[in-house]
């Protein structure tokens, strides 16, 4: 099989969108704006033996490319529009293995609406995947990191710990529902330990935190401190009422800025550093 | 080094645009597009052993990264306005050569008005980079490769059988002046026989071809199928001048949509088919 044939398949699998004025087949994808979007974009890869064994099954490793994005549009409160997928695939992988990673990457993308608006197919000797997300949301309402104030009680959606093998499903509605309200949010990909350190780092403010829910079967240790939740970590002032499926585990502090306490001791941040040591 | 001192390194080094309301360091980056702007998009990967070797100097990688994705904006008639970087690297690169590839493409990025939005840093076997450049052209006025009509001359930029390693220099000048005038633009990335082909079937005619400016020390092989020109090749109305730098190179016919003869004689596909034969 030929570039031009892999291309034309994924063309025929691929979810155009209203905005997308032109998609996979010239130099460029065209995105017409509506006026007063704010535009959102994430870049996030998946490597072989870095994130992935080869053996995975390859709709998953799909759906993850393209949740793992979404889920950073949803801790901006936006809707996703597009995406651009660069894959590099070794020989013996452009027949099935190609169309079950495009369909498990085009299943989450029907169901949130994201277009495929195009992409890169080369050849490599390790699986590599770069996925491109862009969404939106009205001007000036993006949820950032750096809004939390002493006061703010902190919240995290669903439970963590969560084995990375599962299917994400990036929490868009929640995002969208908190614009206006949370003073911060995040996703939570590299551990709740490390993540919400970074929030009081851009913030200015510490936290304390007083429990977390563990999704069964995990530890505790997982749930703290364990990578790839795809869950929101956000901040909402004390009058708000909880939103469905959230869990309130503390409250942020003025104190020195990124410094997490949980039941009183500091929390060590063991979360993923992708260069720790580097 | 970790991640945190390594991601502040390079955000110092980054131009900002004031389209950009929001950079590297949050979960996305935002972009805030103006009234009547289509926003174009491109992500293309550099492979370490399938686009170059690890021993060429880094800032020539980086230079690359970004040039081949702005000769795509270029082709579109397109200004470009920001970057996102995915790069992926080995123990071992997180002090000067990713400290020179970055500056390598910050020079070009800064040349050319590309703002650095955000992207992500791995560590990973083999050196691996997606970039994924935007820009935007006035609404409905891209450059595309469907409009060559029967009639209409070819030209290409500057001298073709360019060796890859030199520097990138995108058209952009070029291509925005061709707004309005050229019929069909596309960029020289995988060989003008390939290329020629593309834009052919795109616009459903055939093209016959005379002549082809060859760069100082290339062959007429080269010239014709070599790859990584990073020119642009374009169809005018007769009655249109040729803009300065470019060379006619032939014209449009009706014919079998694809068909290129070169000479009289029919030109083989010799160009860069990233999977034939996968």
């Amino acid at each position: 099989m030929n570039e031009l044939a892999i291309v034309e398949k994924i063309r025929r699998l691929a979810l155009r969108g209203p905005q997308i004025t032109l998609g996979i087949g010239d130099d460029c994808a065209i995105y017409r704006p509506k006026s007063g979007e704010d535009l959102l974009f994430k870049i996030d890869p998946m490597i072989e033996d870095v994130h992935f064994r080869r053996d995975q099954p390859p709709a998953i490793l799909g759906q993850r490319a393209l949740g793992r994005n979404l889920s950073d549009i949803a801790a901006m409160g936006g809707t996703p529009h597009f995406c651009l997928v660069s894959l590099a695939i070794p020989d013996g992988f452009g027949g099935k293995w190609l169309d079950q990673f495009y369909r498990g990457l085009m299943a989450l993308a029907r169901k949130t609406g994201t277009a495929l608006a195009g992409g890169h197919l080369a050849r490599a000797e390790k699986i590599y995947c770069d996925v491109v997300v862009s969404g939106s949301v009205p001007r000036g309402k993006a949820l950032l990191r750096s809004g939390a104030r002493p006061g703010d009680a902190i919240y995290v959606s669903g439970r963590l710990g969560k084995a990375w093998h599962k299917r994400i499903q990036p929490r868009l509605e929640l995002g969208r529902s908190l614009r206006g309200r949370a003073t911060s949010c995040m996703d939570l990909s590299d551990g709740l330990s490390l993540d919400l350190h970074r929030l009081c780092v851009a913030s200015g403010v510490a936290a304390n935190v007083d429990r977390v829910p563990v999704v069964r079967g995990a530890t505790l240790e997982r749930a703290l401190h364990g990578g790839e939740d795809y869950e929101l970590l956000f901040t909402l002032p004390l009058r708000l009422a909880a939103p469905p499926g959230t869990t309130r585990i503390g409250g942020i502090v003025k104190g020195s800025a990124g410094a997490v306490l949980y039941q009183g001791q500091p929390l060590p941040r063991r979360g993923y550093d992708h260069f720790a040591g580097a």
